[in-house]
């Protein structure tokens, strides 16, 4: 597409904002601003952006004023909301509404509903991926050992649990060991499961992260980033397996050294 | 049925071999012994039974022999091998045969093959809930305040997903709250699920339990014990939502008069 004008990021934590801000400026967007939510976003993402308006989760009506009074018309959501913090939420009066009229309450129809506040306003939601299709997942080895037949039954196993998994609305991710999967991921989040799963495994897992069927390209996609490579290896997770094309690797070049560094293969199918 | 004269425990972890020995003993049978594993049966079994033979998990040949010599006809699979522990598992030469011929490992198939070689000295296992039958949870509220309409909602969709859960053999146990799945259990056990879970939700979080579809009774009942309840009422999961006549309430009297007192509802459907 062409690029836009300019540009909101609705941005999570960690360097997901980061990096989005970084590529649609190379993209030649210019004017890119943040919603930025205490505690979550990264404060360093002010050095990347013209203008950061803090705010709290939940806070409906003060992102939708900020993305008008900024002339902002696309928007990408960058990066996770911690989801235990989604417990703490104190909504204003416009995310009180849109929650009220919901008839099923979760991330999908929650964000779709964010959506079409937003395009109320006259802000587009561009896919997550956004300026960041060099970095979408090819498939084969990207990293790290060839996989032993062994790890590659584990793949095969680990990835069809992990998509019913997905479809259930209740995780993506799996850590699976010689035929046992050890660990699902809920509501504690990609890090945790691997530290569980690798602990209980002891060495030698696969963890397989797909994404959901009928996923919304708007609102999340599957990442691995360099946190996910170490937690990986500490735990002594030995394989990552991602779906190809649907899958960022935020800081590819980084994540794909350490990952042969720490003797971690990554591939994507 | 008519009482066996002789009855072998293959006791795992827990109260649940004990349980099983009393009630054996009550019933009338003559002779009881066990097999116990080190690190995972519980030593006081030794004041309930007549002979307790100690032996490392995997060494089937030193089952079978034992329950030959003993002129054992009758067993029962009590309680669990924490499932970490299979991770450690030196089989023996009977074990390693055994595994070698199986197509698929998984709990399930294991059990059978093992179910089979006690066959083939002469011994039939037992549903693991024989001797029991007045601890099966019965449907209704057991124990605890009436669920508030949203927990009955909990329990509706949290029942769906651990069905699922159990239908691919992953795990049994789920923590809900207010519609979110907020921890799955896997290898990591019923009571580090409920930690889990309890903990992300804050307060509130309601746990549904179910048997696998097509379970085979002989190897592995739902259970509920005391410390369910404590660990529970300590992660603030405030409901516990079994499957009727298909789930062990082991020591039944005490875990209802801990959950009245800890405020944890009990309810099986």
């Amino acid at each position: 597409m062409q690029s836009p004008e300019t540009l909101g990021i609705v941005a999570g934590n960690g360097v997901y904002p980061r990096l989005i801000a970084d590529a649609a400026g190379k993209a030649g967007v210019g004017k890119i601003v943040a919603a930025a939510f205490t505690d979550e976003t990264d404060p360093t993402l002010e050095q990347h952006v013209e203008l950061v308006e803090w705010m709290r989760v939940g806070q409906l009506d003060r992102l939708l004023k900020f993305f008008r009074s900024e002339g902002i018309h696309h928007a990408i959501m960058a990066g996770q909301i911690a989801p235990k913090n989604l417990f703490d939420l104190r909504p204003d009066l416009k995310a009180l509404m849109l929650l009220g009229k919901l008839k099923e309450r979760n991330a999908q129809s929650i964000f779709a509903a964010i959506a079409d506040e937003l395009a109320k306003v006259e802000v587009a939601l561009l896919p997550a991926t956004t300026f960041l299709e060099d970095s979408l997942a090819q498939p084969g080895l990207i990293a790290g050992p060839k996989l032993s037949h062994r790890q590659e039954h584990d793949v095969e196993l680990g990835w069809d649990a992990a998509k019913e998994i997905a479809r259930l609305d209740i995780g993506q991710t799996i850590i699976i060991k010689n035929g046992t999967i050890v660990a699902v991921e809920a509501l504690e989040g990609t890090n945790e499961a691997i530290k569980r799963g690798g602990t209980l495994a002891r060495e030698g897992a696969v963890m397989v992260k797909v994404s959901k069927p009928n996923q919304d390209v708007r609102f999340d996609v599957p990442v691995i980033g360099v946190e996910t490579i170490r937690v990986a290896a500490e735990s002594g997770v030995r394989v990552i397996a991602v779906e190809a094309r649907k899958t960022l690797l935020l800081e590819r070049d980084a994540v794909i050294a350490l990952a042969d560094t720490m003797n971690v293969s990554v591939v994507a199918r």
